[in-house]
């Protein structure tokens, strides 16, 4: 184990954001100690550590609190330099990573939560603009793997994490509206990717399955069933 | 001059956006070719390069186009050692100034749009929540400067192009708006960074003067007058 000071981590497993930190950590092999707020409430360190957002995941490395899922496996890919490279080496294919990055949380993950809530006259309008995300990210993966298993070429990178945290999310989306987001006929080769993702050292029970994310997806949607 | 290739960036100067890629442009000496969009218009070159956003700013550099102003600001970092760094060497100071120069973007920007569209009775509430943004980057900057000139120490850095690149609307509001939203009492600190920042040799002329941003904002908000 990779041991550089003290590592603690404050979230949830529901959130992908909280996953994000836990693929990151698991791949650079950290020790940490995961501190579990509570779904709807917000415990004092969190508070403490985060007067800014109150929000998770907040990592906390000796002392000091590191907010903002992309920011920390930025951080724990900076300050970790041993084990494998999460960000890609050469600028470009960094600034290409974290512009799809950025997409992911732009347009991707709230697309499916416009779908989750809209009219049912708005779903196929709706349901368009999540196949049109994920065909871009088809694209994008086709470019950047080069007929690897990943984003991030032979091992997952900053992509494959920064994507395939919200995948709990859209697996369970797909059960809640009966069909198929990621599909073979339009995105063929993310529909591999995210078996590949899934079933990762570094990822395998950290995703959630679907019924713990439907629960929330219900809570937050104020659904009574 | 930095020489590495030719640089190109797609864009119109009433963008703070824009004034991030210039400014670190700048800062590193490199050469660039500047092609100004027409304001309103996209050119053939701006929808080729950035299919998926149809936005400026867009570097392109040896043909390949990289997009997002911070994400851009990161590349030329990493592209062109030499020269004066950008972002903090620290992880931790890293993953800090990266943190405020998204809330920049996501609270401190938006919340100048805010109180511009604000109807009267809003603008108090409005104008409680600029401040907020404000007195919290004046902790950020005490914190980091650490009695130095600005966020990044003696020179310029990351923190300092993310948020000094929106001193032009911060300055046009206060015009339109006949108050300070900078102001000695509030935020002493900030007041004098804004003046080292602004008529720092790699700013100067490169952020907008107010009668440019006025009319801008005008066009945006619809307004006749």
């Amino acid at each position: 184990m990779a041991v550089k000071g003290s590592v603690k981590l404050l979230g949830f497993s529901v959130s992908p954001y909280v996953n994000r930190v836990q693929i990151s950590l698991n791949l650079k092999s950290i020790d940490y100690e995961y501190l579990i707020e509570a779904f709807g409430t917000k415990s004092e360190l969190l508070l403490k550590s985060n007067p800014v957002q109150k929000k998770v995941p907040v990592m906390i490395h000796d002392d000091k609190p590191i907010y903002e899922s992309l920011i920390i496996v930025q951080y724990i890919d900076e300050q970790w330099t041993s084990g494998p490279t999460i960000l890609p080496t050469d600028p470009y294919h960094r600034a290409i990573a974290r512009f799809w990055a950025a997409y992911v949380d732009d347009k991707v993950f709230p697309s499916l939560v416009e779908y989750r809530k809209a009219a049912e006259e708005e779903k196929p309008a709706a349901l368009e603009r999540v196949k049109e995300g994920f065909a871009l990210l088809e694209e994008a993966f086709v470019k950047s793997s080069k007929g690897k298993a990943y984003f991030g070429g032979e091992n997952i990178g900053y992509l494959d994490i920064a994507f395939g945290s919200i995948l709990g999310w859209v697996k369970a989306g797909e059960k809640m509206a009966g069909l198929k987001f990621l599909e073979e006929s339009n995105t063929p080769s993310l529909v591999l990717w995210a078996e590949n993702f899934l079933s990762h050292e570094a990822v395998k029970g950290v995703i959630p399955e679907n019924d713990a994310i439907i629960a929330v997806a219900k809570m937050l949607d104020g659904s009574k069933n």
